[in-house]
């Protein structure tokens, strides 16, 4: 198990956290936005899901991963 | 048929005109929201929905309507 944080820009209320939270879940990792810092925190098994692919999964919601 | 421009406050992103426009949607209106003024125009038959009920959709979804 992994736990990186990623900067992601754009998010800007509550709606975007669920967005986001539900698009690492979707790929079978854990994420926990801060939205105040602009920042998730994702934990993920490297034999399942790959970094890149969280982050595609992230950006395909519309916001950019740093 | 009227119509009116309220000035909502927390609107932040596509979510939350999503959010907004459903909510009027709900209470048997129309709203097209302008994100960047932080406004919605909500159009209603005052024979159906007051625009009393329109405001209180709104605020339940978490915007203050001024």
């Amino acid at each position: 198990m992994q736990t990186v944080t990623l900067k992601v820009e754009g998010m800007s209320c509550g709606h975007c956290v669920n967005s986001v939270e539900g698009a690492v879940r979707e790929v079978g990792a854990e994420g926990k936005v801060n939205l105040s810092a602009g920042e998730v925190t994702v934990a993920f098994d490297e034999s399942k899901v790959t970094l890149q692919a969280i982050k595609a999964a992230i950006e395909e919601q519309g916001y950019d991963v740093a």
